[in-house]
């Protein structure tokens, strides 16, 4: 009792704090209850539209660039034997974020899971089997609100680090980022503006690289200093908070984004994913997709160019050449010639190269000369 | 030309930052080479005799309470037609140091691999066919030099972080970890005490969460600030860096640490590692295996203890079973009888529990009862 009491209190002291971006979220989520509400009054069957997360409803936008959702639907019904399941597993989700919301918390996509699992009262039904299930109400509830999750108070892995000379303002701490020593700032996984605010940026561009490893070279041989840039990793595939991290150091401050990644299918498509945004998360391109973003290397040409030995190549293996054709047909890379002759090319040598076997040049070939001899001829894949 | 004149330049300059730490390996490097030299003098075959890392080389020293090596050793000989590729590589390796050191950089074992990596002239015969070869070599250097591998300035992956009432001077940049707002401090790789250093500590201990989604939910509940001590994850199994700042916190500011880590054989095991070191690489517990560590939950005790739902078990696997039953007869557990328990009752309950299940009690159950009651009650496994 004391406890469901405290809750309230919380609930009363953080309900002041809810920011302009929080108050959007709660008003959808009240109408999509006023929904059922109102179909409950008049006798009808409840029932949401979901915006179809299949496949076929995804396109390529060729003026903005980006994979997007088409406007296909797929109705939800409760009185419906197959779907009634599934339309309270969407409702209980949507409670779940509004309490999360009114709460002033956040959780990650396990912990929604285990919020939200229960025996059902009267049954010996879960409400979830397993977390698969929840996440994919999570997507429906994105896509139904048009709330990206991180509006719903809901957080992913973190895995990226950043330096560089901006002034990152973190739930009221100022961080100063120039001053990171050799750890740098851990990009946190919600980045919306209520929590996280620009100040004093000086760079004027962002290098980010694949992983943390080549991030530690650039950073010790403080090629940020040296070029005035950002310089961030994303440990692989950016994690969404580094993408969205990125998205906004691209738009609301105007930096150019290039990004040193592997020269092999991996890379590819980390690159794809940060330019045009993910397939299987078409609708949250519009706030994460980077058309702009520039691919600095490294290059299926690089082996030749800069005289690497033959040591440093590791052969394709069927799944790389698989891999290459299939995103050699995406459409945003299927029309532009310098695409398909890089892709070409690396399944003409036979190999791939990773950013590290630079490292067989000298140790810091690629902060003192790879990388700057790219930006300063602008030789980059678009 | 240009390049290896400036590369001298460089050594000249960063001769003069050696630091005491960087001058005891160069010293051991030295040595290493100087009995080559030697043995060729006396036109006597060159040899090396590196400490076993095999497991039966392997022992748990009861009075220090870690896994450490025994005294064995193996010869490796450069006129042994089986050993001369190793012992070459072996050298190979320590010159790679050498120049590292010299250059003050630090780089990966990927970067060191293709640093070595190369065709031996005259052969078709490469200096490592595989990044596990030079792996292996570094080990070995490691042992015969008596030197973890950061001071041979060797970086591994970086995967952890850390807020709280202290500040660190990294690199020489001042770290307010209580100023880090929800990114906190990416811990990295090498926190030799030439790199980082600790000031202004007002934290009493240290609690180590397993993964990043759990501190993230300390983090926002300002848990450190409460109960004024340092927050850390480790990624899961903590990487190097972790462990090593984790024991310089110990040892150098006398903290205690306490580990939240999951109720199943895999957190028994990232504690086994902490508190006792690694059987692959015991070499290094004696400056990274904390004996006092303890271990603070989740208890197979707490589905009852707590009244959690039946809805957040997770049955054991066959694997689960038989790692569990492992670790109940490592050396360390065998004669304890509260782990001895701890794991018997886990295989009779027959589940496993994570951290964030205490989620489905309530968001902050965590972080304001339970961790808050078993650190007032020191209800805690050793």
């Amino acid at each position: 009792m004391a406890k469901r009491k405290s809750r309230t209190l919380e609930k009363a002291e953080t309900a002041a704090v809810l920011s302009d971006s929080d108050r959007r979220t709660l008003q959808a989520l009240h109408e999509l209850a006023q929904k059922v509400v109102q179909s409950a009054a008049v006798g009808r069957s409840p029932y949401l539209d979901i915006p179809s997360r299949t496949l076929s409803n995804v396109r390529f936008n060729k003026t903005k660039r980006i994979i997007e959702m088409g406007s296909g639907t797929s109705r939800r019904e409760l009185f419906n034997l197959s779907q009634a399941k599934a339309y309270m597993q969407t409702l209980l989700v949507a409670s779940g974020a509004k309490r999360l919301i009114e709460q002033g918390k956040t959780t990650s996509l396990r912990g929604l899971y285990y919020m939200l699992k229960h025996t059902i009262k009267g049954t010996s039904e879960e409400t979830f089997d397993d977390q698969s299930e929840s996440d994919s109400m999570i997507e429906d509830v994105e896509v139904l609100l048009n709330a990206l999750r991180e509006e719903l108070h809901l957080y992913a892995k973190t895995q990226g680090v950043m330096v560089g000379p901006i002034t990152i303002i973190d739930n009221g701490d100022e961080i100063d980022c120039s001053r990171m020593g050799s750890g740098g700032y851990g990009i946190p996984s919600i980045v919306e503006p209520d929590r996280i605010q620009f100040r004093d940026c000086k760079a004027e561009f962002v290098l980010h690289v694949e992983k943390d490893t080549v991030w530690q070279r650039f950073n010790e041989d403080k090629f940020w200093l040296k070029h005035n840039c950002i310089l961030t990793h994303g440990g692989g595939q950016p994690p969404r908070g580094v993408r969205r991290l990125l998205y906004r150091l691209h738009y609301e401050l105007g930096l150019p984004i290039y990004c040193v990644l592997d020269n092999d299918p991996w890379g590819y498509y980390i690159y794809s994913v940060i330019k045009q945004g993910s397939i299987n998360l078409a609708y949250e391109s519009k706030r994460m997709a980077i058309p702009e973003v520039r691919f600095l290397g490294l290059r299926s040409s690089d082996f030749e160019r800069c005289g690497l030995s033959p040591s440093v190549q590791i052969k394709l293996s069927e799944q790389d050449i698989k891999r290459a054709k299939q995103i050699a047909n995406y459409p945003w890379f299927a029309n532009k010639r310098a695409w398909q002759k890089e892709i070409e090319l690396m399944l003409k040598n036979g190999f791939k190269l990773e950013v590290e076997a630079l490292i067989s040049k000298d140790i810091s070939y690629v902060t003192e000369e790879y990388v700057p001899s790219r930006l300063a001829e602008g030789d980059f894949l678009d």
